[in-house]
């Protein structure tokens, strides 16, 4: 068994060290030293997973090296910021060379085809638990934030969202009355180990967006934070969802299910003007990504009372249930409502 | 039970919220943005505590919330960098509110102390694991690094070590029989439970010491990283140890564990030029801690040879071997060699 230390330097130091350094100052010292561009802010995000919750005990190491790094850098891309460096933290068992020789794997892929450094880390015995911090550089007026939706901004996502949720659903054998072709079984669960952070188009669309964020709990519970944020409603035709060509071979009522509130796509939904159509467009082709618009956002009742948005914004919570807000309108394509309950979509819930 | 979002609200975002904002942006979007102040760095650390492993399973969880906080606030003081902000990543098996009003007491008590502002997260389900990243501002060129070291400084250290390591001995019931009074037994655990960052110090040193590290791991094992990283060796008077009154009244052996092998003390390790007595002294002073001269940093054998310093620096490890560098020579006060080795300390780490 390999001693802490020299478990570190094998497998993540000594590849640190030789990476492009970044950091005026990184592993090996009590704190690593950044700065973000000049007149850049630094854009910040962690997250935690944890065996059994966020990947199945048997998960790919390489697999898993990637998942952890790229639902950081997704953070980084739904705020519209350029990677810099991530700091790992993470507690194992008994360090296993091979795993941690995939592990690493697809974690450095990942890190150096976004040239995102490792400046700094920690390494523990304990239950298996991945904790990475990501930094990333945004001008802060560019920053998409969740916060500055406003009524008549279009809403877009990017790819097509449900696919994640498709191959949990095939990994755990939840529908075992679905023909499920292998091609499309294959897809999926690419989907769900693989997941891309959409960096590139977080990029392009930083001043042209408006609100922002990356789904990763679901498109309907994700979409009601930008909701809640920036004080609006909204109404999405159902119909105008992107699925794949492999999500639409599903029954209807699993494909939206896994589109609406799946987990684990990383996808970016976001806002924008309606004069931006073409900006957006254009940002998507530069940055290869698909991204279709979905609907619109509208005003609160409440929004008709300046009070009442105040009383709103100050967390009148009694006052948002009677105003129905934040609230999603499902429609078809003929304009007619749905009567989807985001309730009925709570036990698909993959995290 | 309550559910995450409320968890996380009740004792974390809410009080984030209401804090001195440094951030521009913090706790409720994809990522926090900060910045350090014009002209300086960001310095980053990370640290993960595991049951069982930082801290006892019956550890009071006010402590834990202190001490969670401590380790990265002295990561910052070893630096000589201001505190700005952190991320709290952490799993609970269940949330119980007692438990997580206590920690979140406890840590936030320090944070608003050192004006370090909760700015984002992450809470899961999984077994009980804290993470910490913390963020400080420094200029670089007053950074106190561990590889700055110079033959002829002086080696010196803040507090009074191995007062933790007594601490966690007495926990355990290490030493059944070693007479040990219960105001000195209290003081011991205290010092464990509560140890406090020398960020004052860190930052009165800043620009007059060469280089800094805190004592995570034993005062031992810690200047041996400062020694590795500067390519130079210590001679340490053991006499000179600064002994709390309570170690002072354990068996000589015992002390000299504690103070030289045992872990979690948080005292700031040091290196100055001897020319900067003085200000040392003076920034102790304005801090209001206790500094003493325990040594020198001296010449390796290898400094002799370029060629021999270069090829260390590279990597040569059977070379290091033969010329017995990194080493510590330990003296008494009539300067008499004593026969202690770090392999007989091995044992008694607490980490």
């Amino acid at each position: 068994m390999l001693s802490e230390f020299s478990l570190i330097d094998r497998y993540f130091a000594r590849r640190a060290r030789t990476n492009t350094r970044r950091a005026a100052l990184g592993i090996g010292d009590d704190c690593a030293l950044i700065a973000p561009a000049a007149g850049e802010m630094l854009a910040v995000s962690t997250d935690m997973l944890v065996e059994g919750r966020h990947f199945l005990p048997d998960v790919d190491p390489r697999a898993l090296g990637h998942k952890a790094l790229a639902v950081n850098l997704s953070d980084l891309a739904a705020m519209g910021a350029a990677p810099l460096g991530f700091t790992l933290a993470f507690a194992l068992p008994k360090p296993r060379e091979d795993w941690l020789e995939a592990f690493s794997g697809g974690l450095f892929e990942l890190a150096d085809r976004y040239g995102c450094e490792l400046i700094g880390g920690d390494t523990t015995a304990g239950p298996l638990n991945l904790c990475i911090t990501v930094f990333g550089s945004v001008r802060q007026h560019d920053a998409l934030r969740r916060d500055a939706a406003r009524p008549g901004d279009d809403v877009w996502v990017s790819g097509t969202p449900g696919d994640a949720r498709a191959g949990l659903g095939v990994l755990r054998g939840e529908w075992p009355h679905v023909q499920i072709d292998r091609a499309d079984a294959a897809h999926f669960r690419r989907a769900l180990e693989y997941p891309e952070p959409r960096v590139a188009l977080g990029l392009a669309l930083a001043g042209i967006a408006r609100a922002a964020l990356d789904v990763s709990d679901g498109l309907a519970g994700d979409l009601r934070h930008i909701l809640e944020r920036s004080h609006v409603n909204a109404e999405i035709d159902v119909d105008a969802l992107p699925l794949s060509a492999a999500l639409a071979r599903l029954p209807r009522a699993l494909q939206l299910q896994c589109a609406l509130a799946g987990g684990d796509d990383y996808e970016l939904c976001f806002t924008a003007a309606q004069a931006q159509r073409g900006a957006v467009e254009a940002a998507a082709q530069q940055a290869g990504v698909r991204v279709t618009r979905i609907g619109t956002i509208t005003s609160p009742d409440l929004a008709a009372s300046p009070e009442a948005a105040v009383a709103a914004r100050d967390g009148a919570h009694a006052q948002h249930k009677a105003q129905a807000w934040p609230d999603i309108a499902w429609r078809d394509a003929s304009g007619a409502p749905l009567n989807l309950t985001l309730q009925g979509f709570d036990h698909f819930h993959a995290d």
